[in-house]
């Protein structure tokens, strides 16, 4: 792999992650782009505990455009993109309209409270898989899935160096019919300065599983699905894939190394990473032959929260999570009256006739 | 106002909520249908320490019928629909396709852990706002609204008195966008038999903010909202509606008895309720009027919990969320990747923003 950082003009920054071989990363952004955006806010939601940002300045970010306007293609023909070079294998930037960006000067997460408000700390990334357009994740060779793995893995390094980042989020959204703005085969990397609702959960599970004298918690729910094996997908020589045994979705799965105590990308063995290059693509197909339709999913990794207390970080083991809002070929989940008031999730499918379809889908992947 | 209680053909409860003078309620369910589904599940998610009900016989339920074949309209011509009556006001009946439902004998929540399961007790209605196929909430004249109000009421005291209930959650969803599968005007309610994760985040933060010398938490965020004013959508002289300071929805709303310690429906005053029945439908047109296009929501009514310890009920008092998941005419938030995965909330539109826009539209509606 040859990493290639370069800046936009901007400033913004911009790695190129290539095979060996590739053609050199020289390109140089001649769009003489404005500085970017000026910084949101994170407020304190009282009722909840829970941190929400605020990003006014994002409504007029890119929406759906045309391929041939596509801002994730490599520049040709003097159609001036977001990446300077006319071919590129895997390449991640900072995103122009970001969520959360680097504060100025030094800072702080306020105490909870009434009032609490901050400048919205943080990095928003963008991952492009692929060059081509109209490619897939579901597509790569397992040389490409490997690049993306080690994009990744250099970013969630390099994030987890920034003091005011606690949590390195790798995520791809996938379809229209989950809110995906472009087509581009594409992830993004969120470097949130707070830790996100569902870590904080996560933590607290953690916590009260091991006060009852029991190790960690992730440890023991693989344990139980690997033991059980009504909920498996599969499992392979290091990874292991299962339906959670209360899932909200209709189809969720999670996908976690075999090896315990394994942080955060940094952690995984050459030999671990050479087979989630080959398991990951597999079971996103397998997602796309469930149905027979091209599934919306939201495929999350989960990964140790960094610059905090040590138990934090050990509550918290790599893994992916995968969902998707569909539930049939031609319905949809809607997270409605129970779900988005009261965060209580009713789901249609039991997690066991769900995996034995899973099964199956990844026997034909 | 007026109650007759009947029975549906296959032994659900059927209750008639009429003005006085309205005719008699005496018609027979005459379809025999079959005793209901089968009890499904709630299990335990040990990563999130939340309770998910799994409902596998709910995947055949009806989904967007033709207008002729509502199963909510009246049955007139010789169309036999779930409401035996040519005509109605208000009707609550049990939900033919639960998600919870009786528990068969004693019950009682399992404790949390690895492989926490139980039936899933509680109990699903369905509220019928109007016989008018084509009516909504936002046309009922104040004497309609009032009506459904003491529907409410009535129901929160009987759903209060099951044992194996801890929460009645009435609700309303609206617009396909948001996953409505009947067109009629209709709402829902849910008694619960575990306490929704908002509730207990809830209970939580009124715990802290009380342990540092405060008076309940809801009643100071009132007071907030009232003193500071720019969130504010319109005060009257019972009830009192804002945006939330850290808003998860471009376009949110709370409303609130300005009254401290209504717990529930059951402890409003008449005044009260008469002014509900005018500020609510009115509140409802503000958000038609927001954007010019009808704009999908979910109303979910918070309540205090009860069959519980006397400190979670202080914690909570009655109140409306009222979220829409549009952003813009054309366009839908979705909650994806952050949300979805991190349930990190990223929001696009600043709360003061559109509190002035529900002002503007509230003076219109």
């Amino acid at each position: 792999m040859r990493r290639t950082p370069s800046r936009l003009s901007d400033g913004r920054e911009i790695i190129y992650f290539d095979r060996d071989g590739a053609p050199p990363r020289t390109a140089v952004d001649e769009r003489g782009l404005d500085e970017g955006a000026a910084i949101g806010e994170v407020r304190y939601d009282v009722m909840t505990g829970e941190w929400i940002a605020i990003a006014g300045h994002r409504q007029t970010r890119t929406h759906l455009p045309a391929a041939s306007e596509c801002p994730l293609c490599p520049t040709v023909d003097g159609r001036l993109s977001e990446i300077p070079e006319s071919s590129y294998d895997v390449v991640v930037f900072e995103n122009r309209f970001p969520s959360l960006r680097a504060p100025e000067g030094e800072w702080e997460l306020p105490e909870p409270g009434l009032d609490a408000v901050a400048p919205a700390a943080g990095r928003c990334e963008v991952v492009c898989f692929s060059a081509d357009h109209d490619g897939s994740f579901t597509k790569l060779t397992p040389a490409q899935a490997r690049l993306v793995i080690d994009a990744w893995t250099d970013r969630t390094a390099a994030l987890s160096a920034l003091p005011y980042v606690r949590q390195v989020f790798p995520f791809e959204n996938r379809g229209v019919e989950i809110g995906v703005t472009l087509h581009h085969p594409h992830g993004q990397i969120y470097g949130y300065s707070y830790l996100p609702p569902r870590i904080v959960r996560l933590i607290e599970q953690d916590r009260s599983h091991r006060a009852r004298g029991r190790r960690g918690l992730i440890a023991d729910v693989i344990a139980r699905e690997a033991a059980d094996g009504r909920r498996l997908v599969f499992r392979s020589q290091h990874w292991i894939a299962f339906v959670p045994f209360a899932a909200r979705w209709p189809f969720e799965v999670q996908l976690h190394p075999l090896r315990a105590g394994v942080h955060d990308f940094t952690e995984l063995t050459d030999a671990e990473r050479d087979e989630l290059a080959t398991v990951y693509p597999r079971l996103l197909r397998a997602f796309d032959a469930l149905l027979g339709v091209t599934m919306p999913y939201v495929a999350g990794w989960f990964q140790a929260p960094c610059n905090g207390p040590a138990d934090e970080r050990d509550a918290v083991t790599l893994h992916l999570q995968l969902q998707s809002n569909r539930r049939a070929p031609n319905k949809l989940k809607y997270p409605a009256g129970s779900e988005m008031s009261m965060w209580a999730y009713i789901s249609d499918v039991p997690p066991e006739q769900s995996a034995q379809l899973l099964r199956e889908a990844w026997e034909r992947a």
